[in-house]
């Protein structure tokens, strides 16, 4: 890819992390989330993360529910960066509330277009992160890669980290120490693929209509 | 877009119709295939369409399973293409069986790996087709998106066309006349995504690690 | 089935609303609930329905949450019921995040037993309902069976009523006059066969270990 | 349950392996049949096992696709249990290909009915087994429990078995020894609640509308 290629623009990265527990409590989604994000960093795409439950982020399918919903800050922060990365810990083998809340809430962006006709997210990447006790990485990966597509994101290839036990065991990803080397494989292959599709969308978007 | 961020070479398709009827049965699949081939071939995307089932494709997991086994003409095709177009039939709210035995069978390419060490069927994008009597395409995209990214592909925003029809009613696509506008559109956004996604990628592929 | 059989009790139901919107918004959810109520009446099973999200229940997976945490009150009309009617909109073809949050809750149930060492739910029936304006009832059900009868209740035979509109159209159930046909025909299936099937369980009981 | 409750007739299993690969190949998916059909047999419900790609069964929807399709001698063997143990090992997170087409070819029997109207698979028990290297066994449980449920399977409560291993690592169910403990007591508890849930719907069937 030559300079005149890529966007000169510095890029960025929003973690959401769809953990259940407020903070402080620690947060396996938190520590495989803080490892995408140093893997977009080590790619020139700088993040923040955000844990959602630290927010009074409401139930609804706008962009705004009104009466002190926290979704809009956080929508703003989505719609400033060129990579979502969005990371949940896994609940009966699916993604969590929310998880689900968080894509409830992008599903208002649909409808929403640019100047041009354009959906807010298009041209924007998604990346995703899913840690449980066991079982449930890859249908919970199906889940948010289609409601994320569906509203307009792009997905790299193998655009997904996780880490699972062994069936009905009960350690937690937080706790592994080391982080297990395959997990630490594809979280490196997600953010560098993630970062340079977000390099090329933001030098040629998707054309109008 | 300018010129020099595109590739020169013209693109091409290949959809793969997982009917479970050969031909020359009539196929809601085929009438959405081409028409997303067509609205590919608007973009200077040219490509073709092959009924799965009118091959001895074998169940497994490798890029061959000998004995007459006639996947790897398939695979010699989706190898040569630049976007994978994935259409099936709904079956119970799930995607077909041809379906999935073609997903399995692509599995094989997590561990083929180009001189870089690039998994095969990186630089691909994958747009996904979906068609049934009633309910079941946006589960049936997810499935197909989590298992084509794993395996290497990238997905376009907004990367699937699909009709069903109320609940439990039992027209087929095939006989609806004229193409529902919804359909149409959400078929021309796909396509030219695709096309605009397999540019990027056939002119910067993604970095080795 | 004689009556020597039967448990002479009154069975009874707990239908959970699991729509997005607080009373008094009109709710297609609230619409299928009760028609699912009123089918099992029919049978002798009484029952009522709660919207949860009119209620403060805490994201978590623990019976009780704390900290003037409302699931404890729903949990107890679920332990008191014999049939669990869960019924939830389609939003993006998936479950709603309200379905999702009331799951986790009940997960806390696997750990739960009684003096014969069983967990909380066995022997309880789920039957659910599921309503969009399109696309998505059987990927939802599969969700909701799964994650119920992983918890210990047991699912009847077309254990799901549904009502989907044809692909993104938007139409609402609740707006739908006459109810359609089919989905009144499922509903009294699902109905029919829960209110058999809860009788059996209440009669003779999933022997312990 | 008292004898008056139970039917006096000795209750049959059929377990149906939907491994990809014919015998005599060693399937993991074989094993857990196994297990699941011993576990049985400690109840009173005596089976045995197909392996279904050890026979020619066709793509379809019907009862018999005709051209030498073997389904209807697999289909006779269904139609004589009471309990339909679905074993099926996991690719790519999903079901294989071989389970999901013999839940297309059981879809056929939604409008195959006996004598007083009822669906033929209702009053017939289904049991779930899921073996996999890694992930996805809460989903392909949930994407067999939808569709044998909208057949008119009834689900026992936690009426599934499975193993998985950590994230990404290779190890087969079938070279874990001895069995994992935990899958060891789903397996019991799974056969247990099917045994008892087929019983009594074999002595008191779902009503007719």
């Amino acid at each position: 890819m030559t300079d005149s290629q890529t966007d000169p623009r510095e890029l960025t990265a929003l973690a959401l992390n769809c953990t259940l527990k407020p903070s402080p409590a620690e947060s396996s989604s938190d520590l495989l989330g803080s490892q995408l994000l140093e893997a977009l960093a080590g790619h020139g795409v700088s993040g923040r993360m955000v844990r959602v439950v630290d927010h009074d982020v409401r139930f609804g399918v706008s962009t705004d529910e009104g009466d002190g919903d926290e979704w809009p800050v956080l929508r703003e922060q989505v719609l400033d960066a060129d990579v979502l990365v969005l990371v949940t810990p896994i609940w009966m083998g699916q993604p969590s509330s929310v998880a689900k809340m968080v894509l409830e809430r992008l599903d208002a962006e649909i409808s929403e277009t640019d100047d041009e006709g354009r959906p807010t997210m298009f041209g924007k990447v998604a990346v995703v992160g899913v840690v449980g006790n066991e079982d449930g990485a890859h249908h919970v990966s199906a889940e948010l890669f289609q409601a994320l597509d569906d509203v307009g994101f792009s997905i790299p290839a193998q655009g997904v980290s996780y880490w699972v036990g062994e069936a009905m065991q009960g350690v937690d990803y937080k706790d592994k120490e080391p982080t297990p080397e395959k997990t630490a494989e594809t979280t490196a292959t997600a953010a560098r693929n993630a970062a340079h599709l977000a390099r090329l969308l933001a030098g040629a978007p998707y054309p109008a209509e």
